[in-house]
């Protein structure tokens, strides 16, 4: 069963963008292209739907639409494929858990609520468990990212209690830098680190995964980095990160400082032949 | 054209709950009886799809058809109708907005985003002109709620630059208790108080209007507040104040705290005959 | 006993400048015309060594000498006077409290510990009770202002745990514009409105006292407000706040936007005959 | 010239507790035995009046006297030290960095203005600048600690506007667990990490040098820490800061959640034949 795997997965994984034509009306077509891209780039993994996928700017039909042809083309190319299915209004995220486990994805990442954001650990929890159950056979992880949606309970505790309630919960996004709180995290399950510029830092602390949206244009910075901290060449990952890093760093300043914007705006100078057009408004 | 009485309009605004039936979905049977209720008691103008209505919490299909069961019966019983219909991917923002245009609603409201906050007064300037594109003859409102949704851009210079940019933009719902940043908005265009517990300061500062969840339960309270302001008997309208204030947080204390299940749960305690039922998930 | 008349106390506070020389030393002999020049404008009562004061950027010695000076100004003149002994050290905390006990100033008040902030109730009123116990006959304040000290319990739950505690708790300074939060703290004791721009709709919600620096600079227009408040004629009470208001909000442009400077520099503008001096530094 | 040494420092520094007698006093002749025992356990160099030294809950008397304790112990001993100047009254931050000068401490911290907290890098750098001119010839680091001053301007800007205005501006320490942020720092002058937690991830990323409470008590594991990572052996490093997050933890929880008083008792209870006191109120 696909969902196992994702489970078992340790390594990088790429968010992908989704991508757009001239009418800002998404472009299946280029979906299998990009998709080979990232395979033949080292990409054995990826997230779709999430931020640097404009999941919360598509629509509900757009959503499925979009996971049913990554989800046909991950499996000609055996690329796991974990689905963004909340960050919409309750009812919708029920529609996308549902179809999440008709159509068997190889894993689910949650948004919280977020306009009657949860206060509490317990809140959070609830609020999954009830998603959990449209799509009981799929695991499911968390997506932690305070700087956007402004809900920041403390993420072991939460962990510790969710695994409890949720028995298809498997771990958690943990988009932020602040390690003092993403280390005691990690025995608390799968913890997907979602920042590009201290990969190398939190290798060093036991973190194993990471979803970056880097990995979609300079996969082989993040590669190297995993390859020499797992050969103990702690400061010929750090030089790696310190590309890596400056790279990030470079990108926003040309793209004016917002993340997808300025990343999709670089793909798309990079690899000129795989246009994936331009965001969505209001981005 | 109707559109023009809400632009006049000057006063108490009864921001509605959804009513759902036992299964959570909505009952749109009550709709009438509720609108009448609410007319008996002296309510000219509603809200609909707010923070109360758990807009955010609805589908597309639903919005639009409550909308339209309201519409139609506000009609009849001589009732503005200001619609909410942000709070969503923009896609269906703007779905809801050519929507509120194609059956003429008195005035759409409008939530920031939700996950890509603006952060500056142009980007949200921005949002709001794209949405006013599809419903080019309806008066439009800014929802500013800072602790739901997290983005606090100063109002009062927000107000001036929209009416510059925006020909439809004709003021907010201000909900918040800070009136020293609520006050200077007042020469920039209507803006609705959307705070219960101090409508007696409001009014002595110069608020000639409010949307007041309470409206829908102590209506008379409200009323004569402003009642005793007009006349200058600022005691009366305090001791009115008082006992309202004191009404909300009896309700809160009771309901556990949050404001939406706690208020409905009032209504429906206090009008046993007209049941709207539970609030949804993951309220 | 001339505490008990602190206690007693309604109306407006003027909260002092303190005036420094050329070198930014204390200039003592401005204080008596100074306080002269309030008297004779209608002042009844100040605070001194507050945010206005610049209390925080003096050393202990310089604001005992302070408090003495204005005491025997204040006696002469029959001015009530609070002084405000926080904001530094615990040390010089209590230090100021024993010299407040020991020259019988009318009343006292304190910002919270601004390193080791206070997150409860519970902490503040124990910080609080252990300063009362060195000024144990002086009416006790608690000053809060969350937009410099970020420390931001719930007032009205806070008052009435210190009622409890603290024999000699008298009220607050509520420094915020968020009257929702303000309006509950009524009934629990002495409340000083803490706001220039929003006096007449405080007032209307049962506020009988205010700190305002504007009170150093144009005085009729608050005590104008207050007089039509009191008399019921709202919309002339309402047109003196306009002017007050847009006066501040004038002065703040000119100033630079910070409020002691701008509002010292705007004093020592209109007169010219009384020169405060320029803040201190970092200021 | 001592201040050069640390300048070219690298390593780990023990931030000492003030210690205190039964009358919560201090107490001088401890500090001699106590600067042997973090000798003999491996520590090189202090800082004292920091946080943990409860800096700001000390008279300005008290500051210089035990800085010429520590000065005149830790020449005899060999040991370098830092001391944090400021948290108390700009005019007492003056006295002290005068004295800092006068007695030629190696190095000094600076926290930021607790009450007129400065808003931009400008602001920030300005006041240090003014501090640096009345200790003109000591290495100045700035004390970025935002969760208790609530002052989070952008460090790596701030570092490279300050290295151009001040010339004795040597680096920061850096407390807060956000790597993200601490990381581009690392290019702009000296970084202390201001966390026991994550050593092991920020050594990975080239940090060199932390200022950790733990060093009092069980100082051999982050120095093992600092050993294993020089060598790459990056799953031992990671073990010894398991066992350090875990000592950490239990410390917390013990002694009731707070910081400072739970470290404190900690040591109390490790070395009973060397008691530090109580911590102040109101801590």
């Amino acid at each position: 069963m696909s969902s196992l795997k994702l489970v078992k997965f340790e390594g990088l994984m790429a968010p992908t963008f989704t991508p757009f034509d001239e009418n800002n009306q998404v472009n299946y077509d280029i979906i299998e292209p990009y998709a080979k891209f990232l395979k033949s780039n080292g990409i054995e993994a990826i997230l779709i739907n999430g931020t640097t996928g404009e999941g919360m700017l598509m629509t509900v039909e757009e959503r499925k639409k979009v996971t049913e042809k990554w989800q046909e083309v991950c499996k000609k190319l055996e690329i796991l494929m974990m689905v963004q299915i909340a960050g919409c209004s309750f009812a919708d995220v029920i529609e996308l858990a549902k179809h999440a486990e008709k159509i068997e994805v190889d894993g689910v990442l949650c948004l919280p609520e977020l306009y009657f954001k949860p206060k509490t650990i317990e809140k959070l929890v609830g609020y999954l468990k009830e998603i959990s159950k449209f799509c009981p056979t799929r695991p499911l992880y968390y997506y932690h990212i305070p700087m956007f949606v402004s809900v920041d309970v403390p993420m072991a505790a939460f962990m510790e209690l969710a695994k409890k309630e949720i028995s298809t919960f498997k771990g958690i996004k943990f988009t932020s830098g602040d390690l003092e709180k993403g280390f005691p995290c990690l025995k608390h399950g799968q913890v997907y680190l979602g920042s590009d510029t201290i990969l190398c830092g939190a290798l060093a602390l036991g973190f194993t995964s990471a979803i970056m949206t880097s990995l979609n244009i300079v996969p082989h910075l993040a590669i190297k980095i995993v390859e020499y901290m797992k050969k103990g060449e702690v400061e010929k990952a750090r030089e790696q990160q310190m590309l890596l890093t400056e790279f990030v760093e470079k990108i926003l300043k040309k793209g004016g400082g917002d993340w997808v914007p300025s990343m999709k705006k670089a793909f798309n100078e990079n690899f000129k032949d795989m246009n994936l057009g331009c965001v969505r408004k209001p981005l």
